[in-house]
This record gives structure tokens, C-alpha cells and sequence, in this order.
């Protein structure tokens, strides 16, 4: 199908499916969970064409773990779709009803954002949750995923028409564009007659060219070079382990912290400890001066580990003189994801607090809460790093919008 | 000042305002009213320029009188600055506080959006209400007005920039940019790294041109193609007033009437009525053949008339045979704005309410009440016709963001 039949589709079937209750769109939900399990061995071998054909392309193993497909993740693919089916549906709200002056009652209520783009890189379990996401916010989603996944997305995705259809439902309320050259995923970004929202999810490249082509409205997600600072009055028990568990535990994700900063004050107490532990952790350690004096064979840190998200087992480590000074230092390099103080003292805590304006900033704890699910949202499409609509973790209220009611009784404006 | 350094020192500026408490925030406004109304001749001085400039290059009357500034319209800009300072202060807010069961204290706290770029025609007063705004919501502002008033506006920002900097704060919270050729707004609207919103405020010429080239994101306003349905069942007193009201009380603003629809059951008895009284108040009718039959005289509509936003004395008028008709008229040439329906049955109040899909929909009222201050919001920076971040009538709040604050006490995550 040509690009511009899916846009009109789509917009065509979001107006279908404004008008669906509750109780259809959960039915809908779990016979799509249904149709995975009962069709797991059909997408398993979709599957097995795109790691095939990923392999011939010598693509990176970590890329092909991502791409790869089981039962246990095409389990989980058919839990995630039940777990939003079990969410309250984040359209049966009014919001700031009142009466105005002139008898007018006017308020708000929660809509559909009507069609939502995904553009999105080679993870398949990505098509299931984008899915299940929107159309629980009663939005048709148009999907555009890699190219290294099409054989294990075309195979999903029709799995879902098919189950829909035979509901007797408008099945293009999801549709994948199959055509995955570059130059249609340009003209997709410029589809704002049709799409109301799009979201790309995936590296900064992917993110910088949606930003710089599109004219449908975006919401950037993402890119997290995020900072922990231990400051002079940190508890040192608490700083080691939310240090340790902010790098370690999962290296790749967005929330895992990139650059600690350490107050000088406390450098020597804190610092040999940190590093040994880190470096037990296999976590080469990038330092400034003042590290490196302190800690045993940290390599120099150079202007671009200030910058680098690394999403590995490395870390810069920087000594600042002041909250000032990290306060700045955060200001400059962040990209505004997730930032931690660990302090006991309170007027520090507050000024951290102010200050930084990042979309999830931490008082003595972990960065790596940053999630949806953690944030109790009960599931997440992508975590916003820009200020407009949402910020921080998008659950499925985030992607919606809102419209005004205006109930009268013959008003007119003089 | 080159536009890269205008831009630097304005994202500067709104760190110095972002910590700037009401109390501060007020006495600047207050004293920016003063300042107007201080130098009402020299503005006037200034803009007597601009209005010459403009009868040379043979501008039409109607632009010259929205460029005009003389005592009572420089009095009213300084009103409209004291009465944005004595609004709430929208950033004195915490949303949706709670606990998680592990002890985490999650939250949202409303903050600045940062920079706030203003792209705008050939009214003054927005120069004005624009910084007001934005100052009181606690982001820099950086305004291009066009050239047409490029004297007025200069004299009004110098004097808002004098004044900030004689109370000793950072005069950069407030800029112009000052080369008006077009070049330098396309540049302008690429500056995503500097600015954080960008809102057109003008013809849906300028709104076209910023959302097919920002990169910032964007707040599309204002183009409203609005419709009032007069359902079989509506009170035929009501019908007249409210079709009279939303088409001539001020033809020229974007939550005026633009078509008209009616139920042909009721077409026979209520259009002659209407048709007089709307010739009585010099509007042109534009009918579908219904319409011509039953009305003296009308033009017959086109194509072209359904869609167009006149903005002037004329009205399209068209017969429909059920509510569905006219819902579907609406999906096909609204702009989302607004749509009225006038009916005293339920279940078609009900039905319209819920499937039509605009920025404001009423029942039993003129849409001429689309307006932050009408519908209570205390002053407003534009109408947004889009579905991401805002929808309808923008106050204050809606120019701020939020960020998420995340108290613990050493939690990980495991």
C-alpha cells in the first residue's frame, strides 16, 4: 500500500475507533495477546529470516540479541498487551468542570490524540507494546520499524489485523509501513495532515533526523547522559550503593548514570572505595585531575567524556568545589534526562531540586527509577526529554489530549 | 546582535529568571506597565514611523489601524501587564504527589519552559502581552514581530529591557530580534537547541511557513473554519441569537462563524428568519440549492466556501438531512477550533459532543466564547488548534512544564 493510502487509512479508522467503550477495546487487547501465543511458532520463523539475514549482514551481536525472538519473549510480548488491557482507560475522564459567571459550564475532557506515528529501530517487541499503548488511548498508530525486523513486524502486525478484523473491527487502526527505505520514512514525517503525533524511539541519530524533518508534531525521547552528584555532606553507605547500582545494573539504559561528580570535600573519604568497587564492577573509569590523584589507574577524561552517553561499563568522574560548580557542570552537559544529589543536608537538597531541570531530578536514590512502570504509569511508550506535552516517562494518559465542552443555555458574547 | 548570540544570552537569561520568586516577578511587571504608560510619547513617536512607512508602501487600512498605537491602546497594554502580574503564579504548583510502596516519594512540579520564541504580523500590543506572558510563567522570551512595526516594537522592548536592568536583573529575559528579513526567521525557527517553544501567531500563511521549517517545537494557533449545526430539535429563539452573535458581533477573529448548518426539518421555518436578519447586518450568504430555494437572493456556495475562513461579512449555509451529515461536514472541513450544535435533545447533544473533535465544542452557545479570558484563564497567548501539549485558549499555565522530583533515601533498583 502507498504511504499516503496508510496516513488516510489510519486517520479514517481512528475516527471508528474514538467510538469503541472500554470493554471492546479489552476484548480487543487480549485476543491480540491470544493471537501471539497462538501463533508464537509462525513468528518465531518470521523471526528466524530477519536473525539470518542480520548474521549474512555481519550486524553486531548485541543488535541481534535485540532482534531475536522466543517463546519466553513472545510470552512476555502477550503479557505486556494484558497488563494495559488491565489499566483504566485513560479517556473516561472530565477534567476542571465549572460554571462560569454567565452560567456557562466549561471543562475539559481527556480524547484520543487520533493517529500516532512510532518510528522505532530493530527491536520487535517494540511493534506489540507501541500497539497496545495507543490503541488503549484510543489512537490509531502507524508503525514504522527497521528494516533488520521487517520479516518478524510484518508477521505481527498481521497477526493483529486479522484478529481485529475478525472481531469485526476496522483492522487499519494498526498498520505498518513495509516499505523501509529512507526515503519513505522521510515523507512519513511530513504526513501532518494526517498524523497528530509522532515518536521516535531509538539512538540520537534516529531522534536528530525525526527533529530536523518532520513537520508532525514530535516528542523527543531518550537520550539520557545523566549525572549523579555525591555532595560534601553525603551519607557515604548510601552514596557507594546507589553509585554502584546507578552504573552497573544495566549499563545500556537511558536512566543508568554516565558522570558522577564528587564534592572535593569528601573525594578522599569516598572516592578509593567507589573506584575499587567499579573497577571490580569491570567499569573503566574516566577521571579529571583530582581523580586521578586519588583513585589508582583512572585514564584522563578527555571534553567529550563530559558529553558521552556511553551505555557501557565506563564512567566519567569529575571533583567539583562547590553544588555551584556541579550544579553547572550538569547544566552544561546534561541532556536533561536524570540527575541525583546524594546529601543529608536540606538546604543543598532544595537548591539541587530548583536548579537542575532535567525531567526526573533524584534526592538519595538511584537514577535508574526513571521508568514508567516504576513510576507507577503501569506501562511506558518512551521517556520524554523535551518540555512540551510530556516529560519524563509517557504512560498511556501522556498520549492523549484533550478538548473543551462548552454546555450553554443561549449565551451570547457582548 | 547577531541571532545565535540572541539566542545564548536569552537561554542564559532564563536561568538567572528561572530563580526570580512572584514577588520579584510582579514588581518587574509592574514596573513595565509604568514604563509604558511613563513614555506613552515616545512610543507613539516611534510608531508614528512605522504607520508612515506603511501608507507609503500602500498597506491596506485594516492592517494600518491594528498597527496603530495611541494613548488609549498604550493605557490598555500597560492594563494588560498588571493584570497578567496579578494572576496566580502558575510554577507555585506540586501535581500528584505520592509514595511507592518501596518509600520513594514521586511527584510533578511545574517549571519553566525555558525559551519562549514568539513569531508574529504587524500588532504592537503583542510585543506586550507576548513578554508579559511569558515572564509571568517564568521563560525569556525572544520575539520577531513583523517588519511593518519593527519601530514600535523596538521602543517597547528597549523600554521593558531598561527597566529590568534598573530593578538590577538580566535585561536578556526580554529580546527583539531586530533584522526582519526572512532568511534570518527561517533561521530562527532552528534554533532547538536555544529554544525550548516556538508559537506563530498570525495568518495561516506565517503558520504554514514555521511548521514546515522549525525544528523547535511548535504550538500551532488560530485558523478557524467554525460551524454551528441547528439540530431538528432546537429552540428556534436560541438558533437565531447565537447564529446572529458568532457571525457579526466581530466577524474578523478566528472563533467567528464561517458556515452554517441546518436540518432540513426545520430549514422551512427558522432560515428565511435568519437569512433576513443576517442581510439586515450586511453578511453575503453563500446556500447549498436548499438554501437558494427557501432564502431571497443568496449566492450559490462552492466548494471553495466550505472550506474557507473568511474572517469578514459573509456566511456559507448548507442543509443537511440528519446530525450524522452534519458531523461529517465538520470532520471534512473544520480546523478543529470550534463547533457549536443548538438542540434540545439529549442524545444528539450527547451524540455531538462526543464525536466531534475540535478545540472547543458547544452546546447551546456562540462560539465567540473560545477565549482564555472568557472561559476564565485570565489572559491568553493564542488558541491552539492542535491536539499535542495545549488545546484551545492558552494561558499562562499552558506555556509552563513540568519536571519530576524523586525523594529517597537510598532506594535501588534491583
Amino acid at each position: 500500500m502507498e504511504l499516503i493510502e496508510i496516513c488516510k487509512n489510519s486517520k479514517k479508522a481512528s475516527k471508528d475507533l474514538a467510538k469503541l467503550n472500554s470493554c471492546e477495546k479489552n476484548e480487543i487487547l487480549k485476543a491480540c495477546a491470544n493471537t501471539l501465543l497462538d501463533n508464537t511458532q509462525e513468528i518465531i520463523k518470521a523471526n528466524k529470516i530477519d536473525v539470518e539475514n542480520a548474521k549474512k549482514n555481519n550486524i553486531k551481536e548485541s543488535l541481534i540479541d535485540r532482534l531475536l525472538l522466543d517463546e519466553k519473549r513472545i510470552q512476555a510480548m502477550a503479557n505486556g498487551i494484558l497488563q494495559i488491557a488491565n489499566l483504566e482507560d485513560p479517556l473516561d475522564e472530565y477534567i476542571e468542570m465549572k460554571v462560569l459567571p454567565n452560567g456557562l459550564k466549561v471543562g475539559k475532557k481527556r480524547v484520543a490524540m487520533g493517529v500516532i506515528g512510532i518510528i522505532y529501530e530493530a527491536r520487535p517487541n517494540v511493534t506489540s507494546d507501541a500497539f497496545a499503548m495507543c490503541f488503549k488511548a484510543s489512537s490509531s498508530v502507524i508503525l514504522k520499524g527497521g528494516k533488520e525486523a521487517i520479516n518478524s513486524n510484518k508477521a505481527i502486525v498481521d497477526l493483529f489485523r486479522k484478529t481485529i478484523k475478525n472481531l469485526g473491527y476496522n483492522e487499519n487502526i494498526v498498520m505498518l509501513i513495509e516499505d523501509t527505505n529512507r526515503e519513505t520514512t522521510t515523507k512519513f514525517m511530513k504526513m501532518n495532515n494526517y498524523v497528530d503525533l509522532l515518536i521516535p524511539r531509538g539512538g540520537a541519530g534516529l531522534i536528530k533526523a525525526v527533529i530536523e524533518n518532520s513537520t508532525i508534531p514530535v516528542i523527543e525521547t531518550g537520550v539520557g547522559n545523566c549525572h549523579i552528584f555525591i555532595d560534601e555532606f553525603a551519607n557515604k553507605d548510601k552514596a557507594i550503593d546507589i553509585v554502584l547500582n546507578a552504573k552497573v545494573q544495566r549499563p545500556s539504559v537511558c536512566n543508568a548514570m554516565e558522570t558522577l561528580l564528587v564534592h572535593t570535600n569528601i573525594a578522599k573519604e569516598i572516592l578509593p572505595e567507589i573506584c575499587e568497587k567499579l573497577i571490580e564492577n569491570n567499569v573503566e573509569i574516566r577521571g579529571d585531575s583530582t581523580v586521578c590523584e586519588i583513585c589508582k589507574n583512572p585514564k584522563m577524561a578527555t571534553e567529550d567524556d563530559w558529553k558521552e552517553e556511553f551505555l557501557d561499563y565506563i564512567l566519567a568522574i569529575k571533583c567539583v568545589d562547590s553544588i555551584e560548580d556541579a550544579i553547572l557542570h550538569i547544566q552544561t552537559y546534561s541532556t536533561g534526562h536524570s540527575e541525583a544529589i546524594i546529601t543529608e543536608n536540606y538546604t543543598n537538597y532544595n537548591k539541587f531540586v530548583d536548579e537542575i531541570d532535567s525531567a526526573a531530578v533524584y534526592v538519595n536514590a538511584s537514577t535508574r527509577f526513571t521508568d514508567g512502570e516504576q513510576f507507577g504509569l503501569g506501562a511506558e511508550i518512551g521517556i520524554s526529554t523535551q518540555k512540551l506535552h510530556a516529560r519524563g516517562p509517557m504512560g498511556i494518559k501522556e498520549i492523549t489530549s484533550y478538548k473543551y465542552i462548552v454546555l450553554g443555555n443561549g449565551q451570547i458574547r457582548n
